[in-house]
């Protein structure tokens, strides 16, 4: 089970790295949006490897088909499968893999759940799924833009680099400006420079990816369980590599008392409800209130190394494991479209749920 | 939607603050498991208001009725109702709030959702609806009580105290032992005169929640959407007032490089699989490894306080909100046993997955 | 699992027949439907058994509470719940029923399942769990009837004594002018007589409950698995003691050819859609058309009679089951609410469904 | 929504007629199944258009690739995504349909929810879909077949033409020994003499699929709203064209009283409960009981025939269909593997279902 995501607007994700393909089903896509493959082909030129020198140099040209539920450049309102097939899927290089454990990937958990798993590039465990989230996140992304929510993420912290400016005051149309996604261009600069030296000693590092949603409505998420915070940190967490979520003022805001926190209500000039400040990172009692919704989700620093590591095999003889194979240093620069893409997920969903919340 | 939680394992809940009474069902928990009212009643007790001078004095027994689905002390296979009706909801201290916005609650979100709300005491937005969770949770925790399977939750920061010493340092038998339910008593020393400095001043103020699984076995957590730390995100996530979620290194880990964070694997001396260092939080690929599960919830300085504040209502008239009611200055104390029931949840619904995962 | 239904229209029900309750929870009701008690209750009271000489003499007087979910006359959007204790709850009754598997009742398959069960009446097996659906089909009705959609239902079928005229004939407004719900009086004369025959022999009937719905719009129904007919078939089966459904020409029509049995459209003077004839009942590739929906449900002669019957326990020994106990020689005119009601929640959840369907 | 059908062995189909292919992910399979493309190819072969002289003359090859989810001949427990890629799509033939509502199709009620629609060989609506079953059911059907749960489904109707035999007095083997996939020789000729002279007048038929399934054990199923009967019969009336389904003793036993209906326990030799009889058809409580499982399914006589119609365009305009096209005069041969695939599905959910019911 896991491999669908959403209420109404549920996608199906589907593939192994080193499979035929990857693809994905979206089920519940209203009718009558219009879409075109080169729309989810641009989402997913941004996710691609070998966009530059701090990325995987796998040269994968991810084309995506669409299979069915678009006509005449209308969505149906039958399920869309996206496929992209797998070309460049070298698996020669991870033979030599096939019963090892490599240390905190998922080989060792997938074969206790499992019993056997395709070893080849972690199989279903790589972050090559993420391709299909990225395409079906075009399409929520599409319908979003149709009510005038703008979904927009970027770096804020590889290792311990951070960018110190609030979102308000960054422009974040300069995001995909620099080959690291950060749109403080200093902060890039120096964020570069440490990718290029971890990456130069065989290692890897994390970070943050943070995450901006304008334009949306008072009104969308659900109360209890499925809060649209509950599930915005849901969606991220499911992304490859990611340790963490907060929002709004998150773990950053807990030196704050209440008298501080609590974001004052006042009505503006076009009558509309605003706050003063917005510590709430756009979300009460699991709702949003028309405010920005603001988020951070961190990314450990990959598990793939060039570094040789001791590890264990299937029978539990120590073995050394060399570090080949093609991966990237710091994977948070690709993460920014995969994280825009689960934020549209989410909010396509609760935008559908809402239409149904009153009589 | 959202009052449902889980998927094999599957919690409905239901109530208002000051309705008739808040409770729960829970569908799908495995026939011929022994539990008894007494056991429940154990675990709501210790998230009931009036515990000590630092939690709300609203006075609830929260006396548990066993509705249905067990029968001679063990359970049916059939849905299980738990009951806990209203008796102290002293619905008349509210009703000057009937259409009042308080900041950073839910009142104004409900009120753009559905149109109107039961404004009374935050009517579904309280966290009174927690205690159905604390009771389903303790069926849950009885259920993983029987493969070996401990959850234990502490305070570990309020405000920006924190406990320094990692949580296999601590004895966590201690955590009930001081009103703050921390297990390092100096630390909770200091957590207790600031959370009553906070309350003498009329405000609140945060803090972090940590919760340690032992015994997880190895294949639990579903690999894509629904990997075991993105439930268990979802959950902590969904409790009131939460605002940030971590797990294993998390936020905290960022500094590292992936040759100091990968946990290398080694067989030990029984012929089990395990890790030399635990920085993937008993989680690798979204599926346990067999290590202990270990997280941070993050939660805001509560919203009600006793202080005066500036706010709108309904029809955008400014107003000054007094500070009546009964709250707690810091929630992180009653918390506790509300992070042990989500994690609870989520554990028996993976547990029952994980029995279906292979031919 | 299995004890909800619906998708946005979503009811959990609970309770066994001789436990402390029967109950449903009601999740995705829109906010702001008026509904009282009272409409729920009158629900409820054509339900109940001990209504007629033809009927179960339990005496249960079935009081609805409502717990949850309605504030002011209007739901909230929040779960509403709905309980109804049980009183006349006669278990002594059942003591000696304990390790009997009674025939074709659920005793021995509840225990093949679950290893144990509550054996008093019949536990969550009987039919008593269908009035938490009435109760909820109440407020599904009030939601329809808002839209003009009503649905009736009558007895179509006792034994082999059946109303020959098409639905179109009747006047459905009778239906519950006599003892067994059909509105023809003088086939409701010969299958009274015929019920009473059963009754005096200490046996039971079966027969067939024939719905109607009118006022439903082109378009509800989803295309593929949840086909409206599919979803009304599910819904229809899962009530206790039928066997079979079928919808517009039925079984009944397989002598036809297809040249006869499609429906040729037409534009009526108002510009609106209509067919010629209506053997699609309403529905076309699983979506209403616009014209009337009518279905057919099976019911078969109850399991429960008062004739002693030969049977095994739970050790496999013979036994001479006597019949005690109360019931109902034949359970048709108390189905006909229950119809009523499972057809009024899956259109209720169709109705939602529809508003998500286009942009 | 509606292309998901099942809890744990969960399939999603996708695809139009005239589209790219038509494909399925099925989710939730165990891992460790052994099963090959030759197997599921098998079962599409049976359900292809152009086998016989009484079934459509499209040609489609219907080749299925297997794109995810089996590596080294076995399933990974991760999805299986397969796709058939449509290949004889002459949608020429159909241009001229483009606004037609053809009668009782479905253009019109899609036309209704979508807005808009694709019109080539009825898009989504057509039948093509159901490869994508009987691709799932092949490998459903493997994962029963290991616990020895056996599925034959054949036509047993024809018009008024009927086999009178029951099924335990027939040889199922042979269904597949004649055109119209009747068990019974005799009665077999006459049906396919009804569909020839049928198909003479460019004329359609209908009838029924009867199903047995041998070797379930005592225990499948949920006992309230997704009892085992109300799963197959969603199942089965999801398919196109069907109008009924009941089982056991069905429509056809309304005449019996409880005293006859009712089946008797007994122990047999080998000290397993037995029933002496079956009018249950293997089901109790909506659980099966270790007997047979049998049930029929009413299929209409399908819409396309090759008679010109009078019909009305999007526009109301009267207009008139010419019967050009390919089609089936008679649908019930195809339909015997469909009707067995959803018959797996469903059971292959139950069995999964049934391993988490007890501690």
């Amino acid at each position: 089970m896991s491999n669908s995501y959403g209420q109404l607007f549920r996608i199906t994700t589907f593939g192994e790295s080193h499979g035929a393909g990857v693809g994905v089903v979206i089920d519940g896509c209203p009718a009558g949006l219009e879409i075109t493959a080169e729309e989810i082909q641009v989402a997913l030129d941004r996710r691609r490897p070998g966009q530059s020198a701090l990325t995987s140099p796998r040269q994968e040209t991810d084309r995506v088909q669409i299979l069915s539920g678009i006509f005449e450049g209308k969505t149906l309102g039958t399920p869309i499968a996206l496929l992209v097939m797998n070309h460049d899927a070298a698996s020669k290089d991870y033979s030599h893999l096939a019963a090892a454990f490599r240390p905190s990937h998922a080989d060792y958990t997938y074969t206790a759940k499992y019993g056997h798993r395709d070893h080849r590039g972690g199989g279903r465990s790589s972050a090559r799924e993420t391709l299909a989230r990225v395409a079906a996140g075009a399409i929520a992304a599409k319908l979003l833009a149709a009510v005038g929510v703008k979904i927009s993420a970027y770096v804020s912290q590889v290792g311990t680099i951070k960018v110190r400016k609030p979102y308000r005051e960054l422009d974040l149309g300069k995001t995909d400006s620099n080959a690291v996604r950060c749109p403080d261009g200093k902060v890039a600069a120096r964020m570069i420079s440490l990718i290029e030296e971890v990456r130069d000693r065989q290692d890897s590092i994390g970070g943050v990816v943070s995450c901006v949603a304008t334009g949306v409505p008072a009104g969308w998420g659900e109360p209890v369980f499925d809060k649209l915070h509950a599930e915005l940190g849901k969606a991220m967490l499911s992304i490859n590599a990611v340790k963490g979520f907060d929002y709004g003022s998150g773990f950053e805001g807990l030196g704050m008392r209440g008298s501080e926190h609590n974001d004052l209500f006042y009505q503006d000039e076009n009558g509309n409800v605003q706050t003063r400040t917005n510590h709430s990172g756009g979300i009460q009692g699991g709702i949003s209130n028309g405010q920005d919704l603001y988020m951070r989700v961190a990314f450990k620093p990959v598990a793939t190394i060039l570094q040789p590591q001791i590890s264990i095999d299937e029978a539990g003889n120590e073995i050394t494991l060399e570090g080949i194979g093609r991966h990237d240093p710091c994977v948070l620069p690709r993460a920014v479209p995969i994280v825009e893409a689960m934020a549209a997920l989410v909010l396509a969903d609760f935008m559908l749920l809402a239409k149904v919340a009153k009589v």
